[in-house]
């Protein structure tokens, strides 16, 4: 049997961070940055106001601590004014926040210490120069790098660079992952089903965990253990891929429609990995040497697939979006009993963990741990090392943490 | 001036959860369950092979742990066969993982001890009855509650509910968000700005941040200070917002733009709100009383906006999609260093947080705290309490953590 850490390494070799793409901002929302940003300009590009005030120079208020200082107000500058404004002595200029300081004005007095006048206003406070002002530059110089390569773009980068006035930026682009469940036996949820029929549930799983890895899923949904058929499908979905995954037709009973029709369509290996629950797996490229499509060949137990998507997919995944940290958070956790785990196979146990970093964490195996209806209760999975045996009570193993 | 915590009230009085809906699968991803899910069925619908094997009649093989035992093998299950198929005693059925047990058969022997044969079969290992049989009902009883209303729709709880046959399920939908941002002085990013112009950052980031809370954002762009403008932009959208947002037109130079316009369009009242960065803010309803849209208006500062998102809109959003809990996850950390708070406010400062759980944390204040530029760099806003002062270093408060 393939170790979990080889196969791993083989899904995480077939991918790798897709080529950088200049998108749109709506469209870089929660992708990874493919390159620096670097500030086409100042920011801001003059000085401008901070607050709703009144720009004044500061040398003519010096005395306003002491007693009120009465100044002609000669305009009225909005956010957005073209300007140029220029202010000449003993005079104001009613500014709004953000709009650029009129010329020789060098701060913005507050409006709750004036008398708001509109024609005349009475100042009650002294400014230093720079007081009230956003200063040219203050938030970034042209040329400065203000985004490295790397980040994830979330709402505050996206501020920052719609900010700098850049109307697209480069990314790792979200990876387009086809997902093909396939079974005879496999009817799509809500239809009839016959008897011996199964509801396919694996393509509406894992389209939901490709999404919540950040990625766009594409669900072709149940094809028929037929070779021809199969092959048609993946061949027409290659075009639009980033990723194929299939499940299920690994079994002995299905005739190993997968590993037959996939073999010739590119370079896949199989194994049996020593996962539990398991097991058989594939892994490789579809299509042309020169523009190879990675697949994923997992087996149809809906568990299974849960776990294999933890220990594989989620990784691969956030692989090719660039993400440089892969993996979940993990804590280390006692087991709350004895657990007699598959011996020679990495074990992943759905849990509930309880506990507090202070306290340490344990955790107890959730009723029905084989079961859809157990693994929704979970909130983590246990990760039995391969050589184990019996776990004692106490003994301390890692636990993945989960979504709730 | 309003407490920070009576408009956080006003603003999740003027939401609620939003009506519950049965989607299709695939839009329920990420939703919160409306309603307890009941399983309509028995899961498994009938007892399943639970590995590739052969099945047998138990009595058959007790005898195969001291010698081989031969079985006739009468037929061949796959996953999705009709059935019924029966088991005549002495003999043995190759079964697929997955597929219907046979009738008369209660266990099945797994590959790995047997011979594999085609014709007749070689059992190696007795088997207790039950031994590699999913039992009918034993992942769910028909009529048994597997999911509750107020647990998210991530993809195990999908796995199970496709599993069930459910082709819908009652959920409270994403919430669709209306975002106008509101001056004279915006440009697009990515157009020419000319001088006074500043680029639209608010649109963008709100849009970003409302997809990372789950909703839909639908970003209308930047309006003019226009009132017959902007009125007619409100009016057009209502109809397919669940939560309008704004930001800018409130400030003195821009003519009070928003108040003016929203006031007459239903119930909103602007306060200032003891908030740093702040700080004017709306919060109410458009639209005709028996179908109000709620509304909330942010100023035009960008960080300002970001700070108003942590403590206003994203708890609204939260709650508006059904989430049981509407906050970021604290800590308590130390102040690296003497912190002069401003008086009277809360203020979020944005800063880095170091340390762990065992040790403890620490913060300090990026440079450029006001800037989107020192923004990016934060990974916590500590949260100054109003009445604070002078915070003196080491002097802990809560931290509220994002992400990164």
């Amino acid at each position: 049997m393939r170790s979990v850490g080889d196969h791993l390494q083989a899904c995480l070799e077939i991918v790798g961070p897709l080529p950088p793409l200049a998108v749109a901002l709506p469209d870089a929302v929660g992708c990874v940055l493919a390159d620096d940003v670097v500030a086409p300009s100042d920011l801001p590009v003059t000085d401008r106001a901070a607050t709703d005030g009144y720009a004044v120079r500061s040398s003519d208020v010096t005395e306003a601590d002491v007693r009120e200082v009465s100044l002609v107000v000669v305009d009225d500058v909005r956010a957005g004014s073209a300007g140029p404004v220029r202010l000449p002595a003993g005079a104001a200029v009613l500014i709004a926040s953000g709009a650029p300081l009129p010329e020789e004005s060098d701060a913005v007095v507050e409006l709750a210490f004036t008398d708001r006048g509109r024609a005349k206003v009475g100042v009650r406070r002294a400014v230093s120069a720079g007081s009230g002002v956003r200063r040219r530059a203050s938030e970034a110089s042209a040329g400065e790098v203000v985004l490295r390569a790397g980040e994830r773009v979330g709402p505050r980068e996206l501020a920052l660079v719609a900010a700098l006035g850049r109307g697209r930026i480069e990314v790792h682009p979200k990876p387009r992952v086809v997902i093909i469940s396939v079974g005879d036996e496999l009817v799509e949820p809500g239809k009839p089903a016959r008897a011996g029929q199964v509801f396919d549930a694996n393509s509406h799983a894992l389209a939901s965990g490709v999404a919540d890895a950040g990625a766009v899923a594409i669900r072709v949904g149940a094809a028929p253990d037929s070779y021809g058929a199969l092959r048609e499908l993946i061949e027409d979905q290659l075009v639009r891929a980033d990723l194929v995954i299939t499940t299920g037709g690994l079994s002995l009973g299905e005739g190993d429609t997968v590993s037959d029709v996939i073999g010739p369509l590119g370079n896949v290996r199989f194994d049996d990995v020593a996962l539990s629950p398991g097991r058989r797996l594939g892994v490789g490229t579809l299509g042309e040497e020169e523009f190879p499509t990675p697949v994923l060949c997992l087996p149809g137990d809906p568990v299974a697939v849960q776990v294999a998507y933890e220990a594989f997919v989620r990784p691969a995944l956030l692989h090719m979006a660039g993400h440089p940290n892969l993996y979940r958070p993990t804590v280390r956790a006692r087991a709350g009993s004895e657990w007699a785990s598959a011996v020679g196979v990495r074990e992943f146990v759905p849990v509930r963990l309880v506990g507090s970093p202070r306290e340490g964490y344990r955790w107890d195996p959730v009723a029905r741990a084989g079961a859809l209806t157990g693994l929704v209760r979970a909130n983590a999975y246990a990760v039995i090392p391969e050589g184990t045996g019996t776990l004692s009570a106490g003994a301390e193993v890692p636990c993945l943490l989960l979504e709730e």
